[in-house]
């Protein structure tokens, strides 16, 4: 049976869900939590995340043949030198992370030889923070990209797969590279504007904001210390983005100042389309049937 | 009894609402719609939002004590000229266009001087088009900006806002120039922001989007066409809010090369928390029990 012990590192909203989540389709399992704050783990315990709290990341991976890092990227390094030496031969590590190149670079760097890591990237969370908003269905129907590299071993890849399979999630495999590349488009720069969107108002025009504005900043709710990690790991790609998002600005700044209202529509209606497509697709993803 | 007989001009999702709820609030005023598609002034009359069609702009207002621009902004100059003639003396003519500077100028110009003309915003609308979409809910509780000028009568004023009040609207004042330069932030912008989003990507990337990146770019999904009129008439600001944008961009830039993690935090949960502000007033308004 795997896993028959795992251990999540990092209790928040994706790591309690994952704990739900893991609980329903592997009840024999026993599930370790490691935290720095005891208050969360009560609480993950109380909703039913986890079976055994722990304190120290090195005392958490022991005997566990899954261990699975849900804590900001930024922590990343210092976390997988402390449970190197305290890893079970063959276990397999992975973690949630919204980058892959740095977390890839650095198991493969820290680990020790007799383990295997794979890089996971569950698209799944929510804006909201903290261990009592997990909820066991939060990785179901949706899609799990796996990084893996020249390194990696086919058969613990199928393994990995596995797992996240039991969870109900679709499964991609892209390298690391062009996973940051388009993450950073789909999902990091995305929260970047709508961050900026939200500094640069005046308190007057927030007071006159509609549904549109609220649903186009929704990301922006989310944890600061979480995207920033993000946002500093994958900073070439996001200012790359970025790059060709103002091109886009440029492009209808031009359309505007020549008044070119044909132009202007079918770019709207382009974009329209395109998204509608995307949603159709996405919809069809998630209620299968 | 105001009104006995209302005029909406286009009945599209915005127009076919507002006969429905009109309908709901003064059940005795008779309901004309002006449309230039046969089928959407039968689909308007099925629903229930219309009594009336009729596709003549100048005889659809003949009678009316109150008339309502529902159309693209983009053909206001040439709606307001074909319909003046046939205005009814004292009759009150408003908009729920997006952009008021230049439907004021333009109905302070062209309308008769025996009818009276106030320019409204109800902040309410969908990505959704078509009249089949309507809701007779779609302004409940929602904002309507209206935007009176020096030669505003503040009568007139009053009788304007009481009819939206009758829908159950919430009413702000505010001249056109403050108007147009905060709505250019906090929505046409955020159109702007969604739609070269969309654009901007990589086909493969679309594949990989989850509800954060649908979310951020749902305005996108609007009409092409009213957006177009929306972004030519308020170019100035628009271009404005983007100079401010950009001016975010830069300083996250800046965070970003210096690997300042601390300035870089602090800047994300300030949107956070801004935003979540605006989000918790919002929700009061809308739901004020």
């Amino acid at each position: 049976m795997f896993p028959r012990q795992m251990t999540i590192l990092g209790v928040g909203l994706l790591g309690g869900s994952l704990g739900l989540a893991a609980r329903s389709a592997f009840p024999q399992c026993k599930i370790i939590g490691y935290g720095h704050r005891r208050q969360t783990l009560e609480k993950a315990i109380e909703i039913g995340a986890i079976d055994a709290p722990e304190t120290d990341p090195a005392a958490s991976v022991e005997g566990s043949d899954l261990v699975i890092l849900c804590t900001p990227v930024g922590i990343f390094e210092s976390l997988l030198k402390q449970i190197g030496p305290s890893l079970s031969a063959g276990a397999l590590v992975t973690d949630v992370g919204s980058t892959k190149r740095s977390v890839a670079n650095l198991a493969e760097s820290i680990l020790p030889k007799n383990v295997d890591f794979i890089a996971s990237h569950p698209i799944a969370g929510s804006e909201k923070r903290g261990v009592e908003f997990s909820r066991a269905d939060l990785f179901a129907n949706q899609l799990c990209i796996l990084t893996p590299t020249a390194k990696t071993n086919p058969k613990v890849l199928d393994k990995m797969e596995g797992f996240w399979r039991s969870l109900a999630m679709r499964i991609v495999r892209i390298n690391p590279e062009d996973h940051d590349r388009l993450l950073a488009d789909v999902s990091h720069l995305p929260h970047l504007l709508a961050a900026a969107l939200v500094a640069m108002q005046e308190d007057a025009g927030l007071d006159l904001c509609g549904k549109g504005f609220l649903d186009t900043t929704r990301i922006a709710g989310g944890d600061g210390g979480l995207w920033r990690d993000i946002f500093l790991d994958n900073a070439d790609n996001l200012k790359a983005g970025l790059r060709r998002l103002q091109a886009q600005f440029l492009a209808v700044e031009k359309m505007l100042d020549a008044k070119n209202a044909d132009a202007l529509r079918d770019w709207l209606d382009a974009a329209a389309k395109r998204r509608e497509k995307v949603l159709d697709k996405k919809l069809r993803e998630i209620n299968p049937d």
